[in-house]
């Protein structure tokens, strides 16, 4: 099948793009460079079933060029901006580089009868709920920006399902981990490590608890979903069941860079910042009946995640 | 307090504007007049506390000039294209009148230091669920663009609540009827039985049955909610108890007609269009228990409306 990935050449992007060429599908990789880089699917340049394009799935014109070209069969519509806090500086980011890719691969889906969508989602729709977070739980309050643009988003798939006859897979993600990574608290601890081995600032209490799940999991759940699920909107959790701490996070960095005798300092509260949520009970109850459960812990996907990042050595450009 | 309505020469922004300026709050209507009528609001023309400025609430420059100039202590954001049927055609209608208006309206507000915001939404973000339609009822999988819209709009101001300090007041709306409304199910009637007295073409098998709320109840509630609700982001369901058949709304309009043996005509299907909700059980305990009922019932509210659009004989430049 032919499948555009936007977003493809992003962290998690460019993990689906290398399964789903393992699994023998043609597969264009559209990125607009903000946070993919070329280094993650250099790999592929050779691949005769694979394509890269430089563009913004924001702009129609330039999206549409490429649904006219090639006869997409699914598109996995991962494009967006996954910095949480940097959407909240800057205003229209997660509205354009989240919300309106979204809605701009929808027309184009629509003129060109690609009928197939994954979407990742993300928990941050749930904004902060005090009960189990399941698939149908509401309200839907989010309380970051880019949880509101995957809610907005979601409303949007929903809709253009019902009229276009799309079948839509929206995978809400937890935070992730892994290889290729570009922000995030692993990344931000291993940067601060680099300047002062001494000595690392937490952001919070060091208390709060998330479950971080291994990118090379979450691939895994979304290609499952996307095979099993047979709804018109089929929406699911994907996550692992464990957690982790954040001072937890911190002694696993520190172990993996060979660091002895740092010291731990809190900058206090219940939260890093403004629109993070300290914790959730995020059910996944709906994805381990329809038969695919996480197979790395939140502590183990920590540490492969720090461990790659560490060996890569890519982690100077993001700050902490 | 000056307040701005968007959408302010719109069917329910203009009775909106009525109400507050009875109560002496200086009120500044903004419309782009596209559903809008300065009919609307004509007779506010020689009050002091009363401007009109035409404008797309959707140009962030436009509107940032009006924030400017005025000093807000509310938005009322009722700026929408309410023509579901119409957003169905036109892809980015939805888009842009209802989500992006939002946007620019949040963006606004948080510049200018505004921090409350009246939100007209509607049960349309429920989409079609076989449960009882409560507040905190998901999940929200919209089927009209509209709806995808108006979701996405709460989903934005929910963010912009947590991260500004606003306070929002989301009021989600069922149908509602009543003197200068602009389209629906009333003036189709009316507009097909002036064409033709005889016979009257129904959408759908007749038996599709929702509330509809008459306007002056909608503002009461609006008004009533705005003031007793004092949560951080406040999320009602304003609506009416009773419901109305579509074959009932037809015998009413006949009868306010003045017309006799008029045949009625099915399509058939359980409903009008596609994206059409057929039925739903929509939840008033919580805008009920903070002391709000409405006081006419839906086929009264009906009645009424019919009675007021062959009266006011504005009905003609609506498309059945």
């Amino acid at each position: 099948m032919n499948i555009l990935i936007t977003g493809g050449a992003g962290f998690i992007g460019s993990h689906v793009a290398d399964r789903l060429l393992a699994q023998g599908h043609f597969v264009v990789c559209a990125d607009n460079l903000s946070l993919g880089k070329i280094a993650n699917i250099a790999h592929h340049k050779n691949n005769p079933r694979f394509r890269f394009i430089k563009l913004d799935a924001a702009d129609l014109k330039q999206l549409r060029a490429v649904f006219k070209r090639y006869r997409f069969g699914c598109v996995f519509h991962l494009a967006a901006n996954s910095d949480i806090q940097a959407g909240a500086k800057y205003l229209d980011v997660d509205f354009k580089n989240t919300l309106l890719t979204t809605f701009t691969t929808l027309r184009c889906m629509k003129e060109f009868g690609v009928k197939q969508l994954v979407f990742a989602s993300s928990s941050a729709v749930y904004g902060e709920l005090d009960k189990p977070l399941k698939e149908e739980t509401g309200p839907l309050f989010p309380i970051s920006y880019y949880g509101a643009a995957k809610l907005a988003s979601e409303g949007f798939i929903s809709a253009f399902c019902e009229n276009c006859g799309i079948k839509a897979w929206i995978i809400r993600f937890p935070n992730v981990v892994g290889e290729r990574t570009t922000h995030g608290v692993i990344l931000d601890f291993i940067n601060r490590l680099k300047k002062n081995p001494k000595e690392l600032l937490i952001l919070g209490d060091g208390s709060q608890k998330k479950p971080y799940l291994y990118v090379q999991d979450l691939v895994e759940a979304i290609l499952f979903v996307w095979k099993k699920a047979q709804g018109k909107v089929n929406c699911l959790n994907a996550g692992v069941s464990s957690a982790s701490r954040v001072s937890t996070i911190a002694r696993i960095v520190v172990e993996e860079m060979g660091l002895k005798k740092v010291k731990f300092k809190y900058t206090g509260g219940d939260r890093g910042w403004v629109g993070d949520v300290p914790r959730f009970s995020y059910s996944l109850s709906k994805i381990h009946s329809l038969g695919w459960k996480a197979s790395r812990t939140s502590d183990e996907a920590v540490r492969l995640a720090a461990r790659a990042c560490i060996a890569g050595g890519d982690c100077s450009r993001v700050g902490g």
